[in-house]
């Protein structure tokens, strides 16, 4: 038998996990309502108790089987058997308590909990959409049990439909809720109402504690939502903060437009400055391994990083420093002091010469580099570059170069043939 | 055609845009009614509607012409056509669903949004406003599709006035929309209930799931409206934490009043420090581009700047430091090391001697500038310079100074002149 | 009349501000509620609107006086005049229109908000108060012009008491202002309710825009009044927050203890770090007065800065480090470098030997100072120091204390005998 | 009598102040209830009362015994004899003065905050649960008294169950509790309304001021409520907001697995960086106390420290730098400079040697330490380290230990035996 589980796939096993929880969260909500209204399944709905109930036990009597002698799991047994359904009405207490053994599938919501959190430990459920079904389910709970304590104090009476449309007991529960939501959501449409002192004490308790929890989950739940996409939120808050903000300042609107075409130039091209800084209480080892996912793209534009293993790129990110140029930004001059090597990652510069016109521009693309001759020791820039549009560029500055090559020797002849004889 | 169109200016092709969009909100807010109402429009009702559907016609052919065969612009052909009133009652099924085929213009809905991104990129409409405009319509769409709903579900039967003023069909929508708000906005008068089992389930529904989102939109569009002078908002939350610190540390009324007076002048003068940390991030040309039309207009008073380049300025914002000065704020005295040249910017300052009482005041104004003798190698201040009232001032030190000249050779000729040879 | 009113001191023309102000809110509740129900006062009521109308008119009088052609002037003239009181009824249109002119007193409610700013701005209100009372203000004005809206539909008609306990009209403005403020508040009785579809619209409309807004306003007063207490409120909330961080940590209870009691000391003692920090942006003169504000009282117990001038005092504020000890806290023990001078500021300390038990201890108080013997030149520490309570101390470090005898010449004498003879 | 007291251990004074405690709160709830409805108790209920007041006279008998002649001691003891009940009805105006004068037991609700207070400052109460108990018993006090102002209005007259389950007056305390609840909730079902015009302007005061409050203070526990596991909280908090924007960015699975792993371990640990920030403002000495408290599981596994007096500790855990690292993390390769010692504090790791394989690794359990070598000056590490799984280790650097050995030279000895000769 335990073999044969074995042979089971991982993902088998995983929609056994839904069915049960499925087949549990049934008798968690029809359970206590049958109890409630003494309604006797008949026909589909026997036969979908009976279904849960199967579910659970076999669940049960293969838990029994491989964990032998676990409590939990003679527990878990028991309360599976649908005594509830078996057992005759009209016997007496003890007989009646047997059947609420059930009601301990309770403990089941925990086991759901439990659950969520295994699959988003393993990354198959985003942190927030399991916090979203964390929450709903517990609303959903809630909702249920202050409906069933209605239902209990007789609170439906007399405020049934006339023709009800479903079965008389569900109609009686779906009153219930009814009520029971409209008091949460503090709706209260007051055509359900208190009318003995024991409902009146009830409602109160239920605003009391309720509205409150309710309207925190609620709060909790559109948060959630409206962050689902968070870095999408982050980049819309900030910018309208920083459109007002130039607004009330009075900035010509070219540079408003400016402002927004960088903001959504990195919001577009997930890149930009900022993205590491969530990140700076990892350990050195995994921040590395982040700026090689958020820049991975880039250097593998770069020919001269093609082909280089893994370790090699872990080392080279940590030296490149990458920058965002506006269009028409000017990176450095002719006879500015060359003191670094650049690697275009996306976009397009112009190297072109102020002070010689004749001279024509070279435009070079993504995976170029330029100001190479700062590595050779000669201080001076020979050309001017500027961007032709937006622009991500690596910078490699001469004092880091001179480490890595010390570092890497084996890199430094392929790299001296690369880029200084080049012509 | 397309020629024609292209002469036709960017005003008016915004013009259409807008026309098209309320005749796109029209359908989608009438067409429902009618559905779920029976209701035939008549006389001026049904010119309307033909008029919307000839816009929506006009427009979906136009742009079949300039894109030909994209699918999206014969669909959008097809739900422009108004079948829901050219086809006769009485006809049969496949009929009917061809008059539904309008309600898919619900995709209009987000072409509306696509609009609004568009102009709010070019720096139209403040984002913020874009966002509000967008959340208005989301909330008016929700409240608008439930009383839909509430009325297919027969809800809104024997709760209609006794006498409607407003033609039957928009009674009952006008209940049904009343019902929703008021369940939406957690109201709940209760004078129109839920009394059968479906529409007590739909209140459920609509309940748990429009309560939040409706909340979570209210408090945005608030926060927005609260927030659309950004600035001000800002001064003022700020101003009320520091009088609030300071009553309880029990600082004497003087002070009190000194901060305030600061905080006001650096408010009504849109200046001071901390406007340029929100743009901390960008790129660095666009940086000096901000600087630049943060301090554009205390440069210009100088004379010294008049009138250079654009280049120039550029350069020169990056050097002068801004600072504030308090009223009677002494700058430097006699005797302090002479370390850098003051521009003024706003505001005056008194040049007088405390060693010599017999030499007379001078008082400088907007555009002055004082302590360049710092600048000529001597050490020690001769004079000693306050403020007279709050004071903006730029400030160049000597080490920038020599960098600058350096660099500028051209200006050292006319900046020694200037300044140096002033007696 | 001029000179007369120049005579009459500001806190006479306060307490006048403050009459018109009521005349004027008297004015805006009272009137919109007789043009609606059609009252006409009697008695001491007529009384009442005649006292206000004349209290206005002498405003607006005493205004013309001061300056003349003012256009505004005369429109408060007009306005002032209770035309609705004055004309009989049933008179045409046009008298009927004269009598609405009050009503553009609405503008009062800006003259409200300018009178407060005043206030503010001088001081005498602190900004949290201030910004409340303009809340409230708000609130009550959308809350009565929402009733007096209610009533122009007839919304109360049928909902009256039996027997109304107030004038009838009043009975029926109460009602109106209570199905008001229960839709504003989401109440919703539901006792009230709209039967007509102008009602219904009218509904929709105030939920729709009013529910939001008052929430935000309810909001916004509640944070006001629960940080009226600014600093205290902070306290709090950073002591429950460590607390909790604490005790998931596991800390032991004595270290939690002294954690609580040294937040409790710079509670109650009004001093500690932090302090100085909102302060940051201020321009340095301020920065000083501050830092002076609330180090003064520490300064002043120490002799030897007594009766030196605010200018010294300003000197030495900026070159003192203020630091707080904790009970039993050993400052510096035997042997230790010497490097600074302490003053105590509050609190004592024990100056005792360690390696030689015969030599006594010395208990220093407030004023006293200690280590001085560091600033002569000998490096080592002879005795050791520790607290006996709480304790604030300020630091004097070798370096500062050495520039700062060189730049007050006249203070080094004095100080040296005092500190460096004593034995 | 006081050695008496004396004797009684702190304990019992504690059951002490809770006893009177519920007692004061009792007579709170019930007096008003009965003043208003004039209800007489009986049997049970009035030995209930006179129970209270009992324990209510011995505290204020034995306090004056105490602390004789305190004014406020007699009031308690006039405030504690149940006039009430003592005098018979039907007397005149003035005895039914004297009945109200334990009304003034409201006072007690300041003492009861006082008694929280010193609770928590002692640590007994964590200060969230505090801070809940108070807000609680806030709420609990506004809307009884809420409750009684309806029934003195005559709020529940026509509103009664038909049978009323408890005592009469109860009953009619219950009714006007679920109005007072339902409206200050927002609820409002509307089943019990206002009907005279005293009662609503009753019910907009409630409305206006209650709701606002009400909301603010539900919202306070609620936030009090999540975050009574303040660390948990911010742990998930920080987790998905990471996890949304790994999957925006789009990271590879087993990379945001890494950061999941990470944060669970020192979450699981709880260890890990952030954790002194908190600590930031306190004084130096509360600052190595808590890093003490934080470190000294970790410092305790290192047998080197092992006995070490708490002096040692204190000095020690100001060295060490704690740092964790990921499985299979290198923490130095063979050559690297050797610049510091580690020791392991949790985890285990591997010395290897890459240049000669046939040098068998030799795992490093917790307590071991590793890289001494570099600490007698030779300067290359001469094998690779590297961590086996996640793995907390305290560096010492070079630097430092050669001060750490200058200064207690006893421990040189001990520590050169047993780290250098080692092999």
């Amino acid at each position: 038998m335990k073999i044969l589980r074995e042979q089971i796939t991982r993902r088998l096993l995983r929609a056994w996990a839904v069915i049960t929880l499925l087949a549990n969260l049934f008798v968690l909500w029809e359970l206590p309502i049958r109890l409630m209204t003494g309604y006797r399944p008949e026909g589909a709905w026997s036969t979908l108790i009976l279904t849960a109930a199967g579910i659970l036990l076999t669940d049960a009597l293969s838990n029994l089987m491989r964990f032998r002698r676990r409590r939990e799991v003679w527990q878990d047994l028991i309360t599976s058997v649908p005594f509830d359904l078996l057992i005759p009405t009209g016997l007496g207490l003890p007989w009646n308590l047997l059947r609420c053994t059930r009601l301990s599938r309770i403990t089941e919501a925990i086991h759901f909990q439990r659950t969520l959190g295994h699959w988003q430990g393993r990354g198959h459920l985003p942190l927030a959409v399991g916090r979203l079904m964390r929450l709903v389910f517990w609303i959903f709970l809630a909702d249920h049990f202050i409906a069933i304590g209605w239902m209990a104090l007789d609170g439906t009476a007399g405020f049934m439909p006339a023709q009800p449309s479903f079965a008389e007991p569900f109609s009686r529960y779906l009153t219930a809720l009814y009520w029971s939501t409209a008091t949460l959501a503090t709706v209260g449409y007051g055509d359900i109402t208190a009318r003995t002192d024991p409902q009146r004490l009830y409602a109160i308790l239920v605003m009391l504690s309720g509205v409150g929890l309710f309207g925190y989950v609620i709060g909790d739940i559109v948060n959630l939502v409206a962050n689902l996409d968070q870095a999408g939120a982050e980049h819309r808050r900030r910018l309208t903060r920083l459109d007002g903000f130039m607004r009330s300042r009075r900035f010509p609107r070219p540079l408003r437009e400016k402002v927004h075409a960088y903001y959504d130039y990195i919001w577009e091209q997930k890149t930009g400055p900022r993205h590491e800084a969530a990140f700076e209480a990892l350990p050195e080892s995994l921040r590395t391994e982040i700026s090689l996912a958020l820049h991975r793209r880039g250097l593998e534009r770069v020919p001269l990083f093609q082909g280089l293993g893994e370790d090699f790129q872990r080392e080279i990110v940590q030296l490149l420093e990458p920058r965002i140029f506006m269009p028409n930004d000017v990176i450095f001059r002719e006879g500015d002091p060359g003191d670094a090597l650049y690697f275009v990652s996306s976009g397009a510069v112009e190297v072109y010469s102020e002070s010689d016109p004749s001279i024509e521009s070279i435009w070079l693309e993504e995976g170029a580099h330029f100001g190479e001759i700062a590595l050779t020791g000669k201080s001076a820039r020979t050309r001017s570059v500027r961007t032709t549009g937006f622009c991500e560029l690596y910078k490699l500055s001469k004092d880091v170069f001179d480490l890595f090559l010390a570092k890497y020797p084996e890199f430094k002849a392929h790299i001296e043939e690369t880029l200084l004889t080049r012509k």
